[in-house]
């Protein structure tokens, strides 16, 4: 029964809840404190693996990113639905957004958009978090974005 | 009657409290959980534009990225005033100075105070938060700062 | 008395709790909020210098970047032990490691761990903590590596 409203807010627009990835040091990609949940970076994997790396502005388009973002933002769903129903959530709190960027790339926040515009579907205006957007010079495994977010639970 | 100490300490200053942008995406200036708000990263807009765009420590000075910073810190003020009365911070807990470096700049600290010190004049002690300065390899708009907070409510 | 646990675990490791350094300006090294402390990002300083500067992947080796990033860690541990009880921290909820990244180096997570596997020999599972690594342009005194937490106490 668990996560039973964002399941078919996710199959609306043909997405399924991934299972998280299993982290491959000492940290969890959750943490339940009282009503919040701070969430590990959650890079663009599918089953296991980055879907497309490299730089966004250069090997990787500003589209694509923002479709990298959304990516991430279910792994950020996954990571959630270890420690609480997702059901639950009563408002997406904070997400930063890191982009890959290749130099003298500013578009950042239409990548972030991915991750923000699958937040707002989900989870109707609660989806609508405080966010912010940073272009970084690298990422783990050549990711072109990783998202971390804060949630409150009811 | 909302922010009047809060826009008297400013004055001194001769600064005002600006009105916040609104977002260009599915995000928001800020959100209240709790006694907590979380701000979105505040960008050195005025009137909607960006002051003076590129990289600290070439296309900026260090001195004028610390008045950028300055007015990255209205501006998280005046995120912070959509959903709460500012004369009710009781604490500043944490700001995020992303600084958008140019190669081999590393006086990022000088450019983050532009915000530390807005706060402590604002604020008092209240205002001494813990931070954390980052050089970025690129910002929204090609902004030359980004500055995020988290405030405690009385 | 105070942090005794904390100090014995540490001394396993044949390490010392240190002194916090003191701020250079408006800020803090920790901030307590009820049951939460957020600490500044910290560098990887001993008796208050870098113990070596320079970028992960070609000044500095990534397995000397993980040996700073456990000094980062001990200086996280001197700025909790500010504001409350070592032995009295639950969990460390959440860590972000900004990484001074040559271009091209990816291996992010291996330079973060020197911090996590820290936290995990001290608090136990508690140490675990939902991570973000990113790699930056440039950091605060051209330190390879920067750490900050937010951890909830009893």
């Amino acid at each position: 029964m668990a996560h039973e409203k964002v399941k078919a807010k996710l199959a609306e627009l043909g997405l399924e809840l991934p299972v998280a990835a299993a982290p491959v040091a000492a940290y969890l990609p959750a943490i339940k404190n009282d009503k919040l949940v701070f969430t590990a970076g959650q890079l663009p994997t599918v089953n296991g693996a980055i879907s497309k790396v490299g730089k966004v502005g250069s090997d990787v388009t500003p589209e694509e990113g923002r479709d990298l973002a959304q990516i991430c933002a279910l792994n950020v769903l996954a990571a959630l639905s270890l420690v609480c129903d997702l059901d639950d959530v009563v408002q997406v709190v904070k997400i930063v957004g890191f982009v890959n960027a290749a130099p003298g790339f500013t578009g950042l926040p239409v990548v972030v958009n991915g991750a923000s515009e699958l937040f707002l579907h989900v989870f109707g205006e609660a989806g609508r978090a405080a966010r912010s957007s940073v272009g970084v010079a690298e990422l783990p495994l050549n990711a072109p974005v990783e998202v971390e977010a804060v949630v409150a639970l009811r």
